[in-house]
Formats: C-alpha cells, sequence, structure tokens
C-alpha cells in the first residue's frame, strides 16, 4: 500500500515534468489512451477523449515557450484501482514576451494499468494567489 | 452496472438539488463524513476534511438568498467503489439584490458505502459562457 502511494506520487511527478519540459511524448506515455480520459484546464471547457486531450496539450505547448509547476500540498488516496492526487500548482510561464505567474487547484486521477499508474482525468482552476514573500527572512 | 449507473446519476441530481434548496441537512446526508473528503469551489482554495467543507457549505447558503444549478453534459464513469462524474454547472445566483449567470465545469467523486454511493471529492472551476440565445427561434 504504501509503495503504492509512492508510485502514484512519482507519476504525478512525472506528469509535472512533461508539463515543464513541454514534452507531448511524457504527455503520450503518463495518460490513459482508451476509455474514459477527461480534461479540464484552467478557465476551460472540459475536454473529452484522448484524441481532444492531446489535442489541446499540443496547442499549449506550441503557444508556451517556457512554464515551470510545481505542485505543493500533494495528497494522495488510493481506492482499488483508482488513485485520487489533489495539490496546488505554483505556475510560473513565459508564452510571448509575457511572463505570467498564476496558482491552480488541481484534481488529477489515475488509474492502475498493466503498464503502471495512468492519468486519465486532470481538472485545474484558478486559485487565488497568496503573496508570501520567500526572501523576507533573509533581508530583515 | 447500468443500475449502478443510475444510482449515481440520481446521487448527483440530489448534490445539485440540494444547492438549489440551501439544504444543509441534505449536503449531510449526500457527503461521505469520514477518510478523504476534499472540495473545490469555484476560485476558492481548495477544502480538507468534511467539518471544512461542512463550514464552506454553510458560509455558502448563508451568503446566498436563490440559486438554481442546472447540470448538463453529465457523464458517469464508474471503476470498482469510485465513481467519476463531469458535468458542466450552469448557475444562476442571487446574493444581496445583485443577479449572476456563471458556468462552471465539475468534477464530482462518489464512493459507494453501506448507505450508498456518497459524494467525497467536489471540484467547480469556472467555465467560459456561451451565450445560446434560447428563445430566437421564437422571434427570428
Amino acid at each position: 500500500m504504501h509503495d503504492e502511494h509512492e508510485a502514484v506520487h512519482r507519476v504525478n511527478a512525472f506528469f509535472y515534468r512533461a508539463l515543464d519540459n513541454l514534452d507531448l511524448e511524457a504527455m503520450d506515455e503518463v495518460w490513459v489512451h482508451a476509455g474514459p480520459v477527461h480534461c479540464v484546464h484552467s478557465g476551460w471547457d472540459g475536454l473529452s477523449g484522448w484524441s481532444e486531450v492531446r489535442r489541446s496539450w499540443e496547442r499549449i505547448f506550441n503557444s508556451t515557450s517556457w512554464i515551470r509547476v510545481t505542485p505543493t500540498r500533494i495528497r494522495v488516496d488510493i481506492f482499488g484501482d483508482v488513485a485520487v492526487v489533489t495539490c496546488t500548482e505554483n505556475i510560473t510561464a513565459k508564452s510571448e514576451e509575457d511572463v505570467g505567474l498564476a496558482v491552480a487547484q488541481a484534481t488529477n486521477l489515475f488509474r492502475k494499468t498493466p503498464e503502471g499508474w495512468r492519468l486519465f482525468h486532470h481538472h485545474a482552476s484558478p486559485a487565488p494567489v497568496h503573496v508570501t514573500h520567500p526572501f523576507s527572512g533573509t533581508v530583515q
């Protein structure tokens, strides 16, 4: 059971690395390709089916020159062959000449397949940005 | 299996009726009270645990005088004891003297318990509003 949690944490991290690397092949690897597949990008309508979801990543990757997503407050709950991951996405992204900061709440659902845990549902939504002044401790 | 889908559809409808009726007792009934419970209200940070989630509904119901949520594009997928429901929430709400329209994408996760399917995860997020002019057919 502990190992299963570790495995889900690893696949969840793999998903965010694929995003950071704008790596469509890694996205192919981490998602389920058949059966129910859903994706809600932050502020978008919901997408259904792998081909539609894959196209959306392709579009996002093509219009993004640089992105870093750091997941925090990661929680993993496993119910049989389904894993529910909730986390906060801390996002810095560059498109054209604009750099943007954003925070999103994410629900990621993974299914246990013969190849391991695979993503079949990603739902991200805009969340309030809490400004924390990370360096304030060093200058006071 | 068909019956299970029907049961999940019914509990999902019960949840939205509880919301329409600002009925906290019905919310008590439809949610799981123990174990992992998560809720992301549209645009909010994520909440964890039933007591925190219940408090949020109490707060929302206290500040809402009238609300109608019509779920559309409802999809139900069942994996063992977990049901994944995705839908579009079409929302009309009145708070103070203001009436607002909104559309949200929702992910609702239900767990099969001895008492039936119960909600343990609700994630709603703002979605684009597509203006459809429902009466345009009658005036043209």
